[in-house]
């Protein structure tokens, strides 16, 4: 067995592993059919977290060196020169179990592909949102308007936010609301309005792996806090942010994704209270808040939008067709947003941030929300019933517990990855608890999306790889 | 006389002497309603250059402490003390002289402005660009669709503008070709994937204002390359390319932003050569260019798209309401482009992207673009010869240029910064040609949107303005 360089100078350890099997299978040292250690040998012989060999093994299975074969382990593949011989018309496909990989599959057109895990629901759960001629007034009107709205967004769709956040006795005024290209844009805004490379900053750990991923590429440190059923692990967070000295904690108050439970109000004090303590900012991601109705105690309510950047979304919940997300925010951060917005991306859509305007303005989109609400309450029930029955576990509380994700545990010796990926191949994409950790934790789950949990093609596929494995 | 302290550690120029007017208007050293000396006496008095005067004279003028009068100089306003004193719910407006106050002013809902310094189009213009039974299909198709589209974009666009690309002989296929959020998203996307902060990126100069201030805002070094009729100055762009092995030069081909000219073959093939010498990218904006048509020729068209980074939108002819613009890029480009949109806002918006591609595929934007032609023909003509009997002047050849820009020079003695200020209080909104100039040049100049320009209540303002200063 090859042993790792671990001093600080050293390449990281995923790296090492990485060009150490490609190495020898470019060599042929190991040839194609070949098998490699199991991923807990690896770990114990190289003394490296199962994580890291993980890891490694995504990297090497995206090169197509190796391939997995679920409850199997992982074979040789083939090598580089046999990759580079390979078509060049063919886009290189990222491993479904990376945070990218999973997510241009849950962008996919491939209408054949059950979307298992994704964020969104299926498409006909949407039908109701938008009446037609909801559509055709506010075309109108933004067709007479015909210009770009403001950088900080249509003032018409400012003020209804507002009512809105106001009901929820969040006192943001229209001027402290920003509008944005979906809750992404939302985030990565909030995170260059608080922090420069180099500075720390919390997420929820288990939490959202593109906030993770898209922290990480600003240059910031990304640091993951516990986060337990009554929300983030208060102890662990006190440690790391005298540890770290963050200039931000990025946290889903409600409904959070991926374990669907909500922070107790308890928590969300002691919080603030840390974050006045320390100074850092709190940036609250709200984007299946409305799934919680108006009763969730969000931070922005208790802190009054004085150390809190409140970030939501119409896309999940109104219509992924739809770009269209927001943040409010202390008026001191204001025009620092407005000025980052306005260098990316000029402004906003008049279109489609009239169309969210008026959907708003006719009470539709509150009883479409409350419509998705009674659904996702039948289906998560049927569904934490159907997939118990097939190996999967569940936290006791997460009948009770609402919105859109089940965080289910697998059966011992099950591992995410290779479950994805075998999955990936019959054409259902579900997502991997690994990709939720910036700890090495969560392995042992899967994210599912309760609205698709009792397919028959999902429980049929569960059923006969977890029927062997459990 | 104060003087300014030079060495390379001192404060900027401006930053000197916008405190030092500051701090004496403050000690109540100067008092409101005292005038100023000239902008060109500061300028000879403090060794600086007129610019340098101008941008302190306008942060001044943002903060409150002076005010211009056209024609008749620069007057102290008011003290810190009484701006801090009016009421702060009115927001901190921008000086119209700004490039973002400028911006914002562009961008305002307020429809008593006259938008004469705007890239955009009148609001009637675009009134047959998209028709009601097209926006329906297109809005019923991306109903059913329901997704966000692949981070790349919707594939019936990109093929859409694969074979509009082809026309004009830029061979770009799908997998080539990446949606943005507007040209503002497609030009900072391409900067990040070609340059890290500190490199050097050269600009057209004059050139357009906002992608200046993107470019700097992403911690590169921007160096303007001294544009001319015919394109850009050869003799300079080499000399710059030798001194600052720039990443990057961005550039407009075709009816470029603001002077209306078009760069000849013969110096896009010598443009090519060069990045081909030093390997820099061309990152060519054509926002305007189907308004040239497929017979002008680009650089993306000599190179075949090997080292050019092609950007196009949407907003600027079909219509501002929507944000779809686009970038097609060398293969091995396209990977880390479609990874940076990822990170940033996840997805483009199904609704728009399949509008453009039902819009582009049914022939109706073709004959839009041609009506815009003949149009804006019509409007350059009549605009310079009333241009003109207001005392401005216009270079030999822009009856003949194309497009949406007139570049016109003002008087001797004039400054735009100061004209630009007087309209904004008279509610015209024009564009100072200071804005386009990383150089310190363009102060003698206007830009205006042809489509307005023979509106009477600007050529009235002018009128009133430059009888008495020429």
């Amino acid at each position: 067995m090859f042993t790792l360089a671990k001093d600080t100078d050293a390449p990281p350890l995923t790296e090492q592993i990485v060009r150490h099997y490609a190495q020898r299978i470019d060599e042929g040292a190991l040839l194609p059919g070949a098998r490699l250690p199991s991923v807990r040998q690896l770990a114990a012989r190289l003394e490296v977290s199962v994580h890291t060999v993980l890891v490694a093994l995504d990297r090497l299975s995206g090169l197509g060196y190796v391939a997995s074969r679920p409850g199997a382990g992982y074979y040789v593949q083939r090598t580089a020169a046999q990759a580079a011989a390979a078509p060049a018309a063919a886009p290189r496909a990222q491993p479904a179990t990376t945070t990218s990989g999973f997510t241009h599959s849950v962008l996919s057109t491939d209408a054949t592909l059950l979307q298992a895990g994704a964020g969104y629901l299926p498409r006909h759960w949407y039908e109701d949102a938008i009446a037609p001629a909801t559509l055709a007034r506010s075309l109108r009107e933004s067709a007479e308007a015909a210009v770009v709205p403001p950088v900080q967004g249509l003032p018409s769709l400012r003020e209804q936010l507002a009512a809105r956040l106001a009901r929820r006795q969040i006192p943001a005024r229209p001027e402290q609301l920003l509008t944005t290209f979906g809750a992404s844009q939302a985030l990565q805004l909030a995170a260059r309005a608080v922090a420069v490379p180099g500075d720390a900053v919390l997420v929820d750990d288990p939490g959202y792996f593109l906030l993770h991923s898209q922290l990480a590429a600003l240059g910031l440190r990304v640091v993951g806090v516990p986060r337990e059923a009554q929300g983030p692990d208060l102890d662990a967070l006190a440690a790391l942010v005298q540890e770290h000295r963050p200039r931000a904690f990025f946290t889903q108050t409600l409904l959070h994704n991926p374990t669907g439970a909500s922070t107790v109000p308890a928590r969300s004090h002691r919080i603030l209270n840390l974050a006045e303590a320390f100074d850092f900012v709190l940036v609250e991601d709200d984007v299946y808040g409305d799934l919680a109705g108006d009763a969730g105690v969000r931070l922005a309510q208790i802190d009054a939008l004085r150390r809190v950047i409140y970030v939501g979304s119409f896309s999940k919940l109104l219509s992924p067709s739809l770009r269209v997300g927001y943040l409010a925010a202390p008026l001191s951060l204001t025009e620092r947003l407005v000025d980052l917005k306005l260098m990316d991306v000029l402004s906003g859509s008049t279109l489609e941030e009239a169309l969210v305007a008026e959907v708003l303005r006719s009470g539709r989109y509150h009883r479409h929300v409350l419509r998705l609400r009674e659904r996702l309450a039948r289906s998560r029930g049927a569904a934490i019933a159907a997939l118990q029955g097939c190996g999967l576990r569940f936290d006791a509380d997460a009948a009770q517990a609402g919105g859109v994700f089940l965080w289910a545990g697998l059966p011992p010796g099950v591992l995410a990855p290779a479950l994805v990926e075998a999955a990936r191949e019959a054409g259902i994409v579900i997502a991997g608890g690994h990709m939720f950790s910036r700890r090495g934790v969560g392995a042992d789950r899967l994210r599912l999306n309760a609205a698709w949990a009792t397919d028959a093609r999902l429980l049929g596929f569960l059923k006969a790889q977890l029927g062997g494995a459990g």
